[in-house]
């Protein structure tokens, strides 16, 4: 199938339109044309090989919305018209533990990422899958979702990448009334984690070191705000968290947000993909703390999530652009200045392309 | 009451005979002819005001085992002739949250030491604790625990801090039966560790830089050893750890640690009271992973360790010293030169100092 997008193809090229092959649906697969795809800080840190393992050409992309075009014989849950999500995964290996617990996401094996994986399904001329910027995809069942009809589904598009990655956390620590949680950093993640903290019922402090970030934090739910350039606040907030999601997307000093978690509680890093500059043991030992991490979340969970935001009206806050902006959207996302999410409008790709 | 002891002056001070008082008994409390003590490596520190804490004179001491000599009214629990310990506190608020879930160690507002803490009961002319390298020792009840009479009252000194500090966290995550347990580190901690993540049912596994550690450590009951310079090794046993208990006593990367444990599971620190040297948040974030600490126990989980040692016949492997060679094994114990703790025979004390 005859497909267009956009593709980088080295580190330091612009995006720019690019043609490639999607396979023909195979009896369990799902032919998706693609109406938005979100704009994920990792698309920008793949998309400059800032990780290492980028193959070029490079079709970032991995929070896809769109309707179903056409469905493979065995397809049983979806139909041609269905709204349907895509999100970071579209394969894994099906049959080790995690997946078997319907966490794909850390499949022993080692899942297909969405965009850069090594496409174990084939059908194409192309050894590594190619994400959502583009306007079709073809992806097994097990890996389409369903997007409520009644969310914006272009604000549903972050839903895949940036909602499950602050969902899955709050859920599994189990974030719920009577709780005071922190929300540490205020991005594409931090808002997300701000709206299901919320909506989970906790008592929700944004932490950050901008009152301005703050004050917007108060507008998407957040009950107060910490600023962490405060010691004296951070002092007298010490010992008072019963969990703390920190989005930071850069290694950082963990100990002042350790020493705010109650004793037998959790701090989960959700962002930094790289080392932590300094990290104490004492916050630890004194308070038996935990420091965890968590990535984006399985196929089941990710549903769930959904259908969670289906019930309670939750999407991302998004800036839609076409897609020729899609280079200067990327150093606006750099820089942080976003609210909070890029999305991409795949309407503006045809004629772009053509 | 007149007591004698060892005591520090300063920081660069040996140890030699001192003179002080204990309180009276008052109606709660147990007066305890001591007989044993272990040397924990926090003494040093302490002697040394390695922590800044330390106030002078300094009488170490909190692995203390004796025979109760005298009781007060009120005391329920004990009688004269009963073999008991005392170990790393002798009070603490006992309204707080954590007092009052017998998690003493974790006193909110602060337990008191039993060496070098602000005395808050008093009747002394001292303003701190005195630890138990001494003759005798008056504590409430509340914080004297019972040793079981099968025990040699010796090797179960060391129990009250090395035991319980590797005991708790092992019960806390727990530990069981058809789980794979690694013990990181072999001294008076990580000795511990390995008997009694065995006695519990577990699979241990000694993870040690020496292959000589890692031969004793199998004769206390490892089942298999794990050389953390051996790379090949190491990478071979990724993901297969249920549970790590890190006993290091100083800083350092944990990486390749962290990478050792499967999904969703725990490394706890118990000896790292200082920054780690490197703390990558890839292995927390791509297996959900997590890193807590854990800090000795709480009265009641103390007195189900020493009753799970009667039960199993669990003591400490030591070395037995006289008192006027403590010099001595502090300089030995700094140099890792003991198998696994010295404890020193308080029957040496009295003519030594009279």
């Amino acid at each position: 199938m005859k497909t267009i997008g956009y593709a980088t193809d080295s580190p330091t090229s612009a995006l720019e339109p690019f043609n490639f092959e999607r396979r023909d649906p195979r009896p369990e697969d799902v032919v998706i044309d693609i109406l938005y795809c979100g704009i994920c800080h990792s698309d920008i840190h793949s998309a400059r090989n800032e990780w290492g393992w980028t193959q070029y050409p490079f079709v970032p992309g991995h929070e896809i919305v769109g309707r179903v075009s056409a469905v493979g014989d065995k397809v049983g849950q979806f139909k041609p018209g269905d709204l349907v999500g895509v999100g970071c995964l579209v394969d894994s290996c099906r049959h080790c533990e995690s997946c078997e617990e319907g966490l794909e996401q850390y499949c022993e094996n080692g899942f297909t990422g969405t965009y850069g994986g090594e496409d174990k399904i084939g059908g194409t001329p192309h050894p590594f899958t190619f994400g959502g910027y583009s306007n079709q995809i073809t992806v097994d069942e097990r890996f389409v979702l369903r997007i409520p009809e009644n969310l914006d589904p272009a604000a549903a598009a972050p839903l895949l990448c940036a909602g499950i990655t602050t969902y899955s956390p709050l859920r599994h620590w189990k974030v719920g009334p009577g709780q005071k949680v922190g929300v540490i950093g205020l991005g594409g993640l931090g808002h997300m984690g701000v709206k299901f903290a919320h909506a989970m019922g906790a008592h929700v402090v944004m932490i950050t070191t901008s009152p301005e970030k703050g004050a917007d934090a108060q507008k998407l739910g957040a009950d107060e705000v910490l600023l962490s350039t405060d010691e004296v606040a951070m002092q007298a907030a010490q010992n008072s968290f019963d969990f703390l999601l920190n989005t930071i997307p850069v290694g950082h000093n963990v100990d002042p947000y350790m020493a705010l978690l109650k004793r037998d509680t959790t701090m989960v890093i959700v962002g930094a993909v790289e080392a932590l500059t300094r990290v104490d043991g004492i916050p630890f030992i004194f308070r038996r703390r935990s420091l965890a991490g968590s990535l984006i979340g399985g196929l089941p969970e990710t549903q769930e999530m959904l259908d969670f935001c289906g019930e309670h009206d939750i999407t991302c806050d998004i800036e839609t652009i076409v897609i020729k902006d899609v280079n200067t959207a990327y150093d606006r996302t750099v820089k942080g200045d976003v609210k909070y999410r890029f999305v991409i409008d795949m309407a503006s790709l045809q004629p772009e392309a053509a």
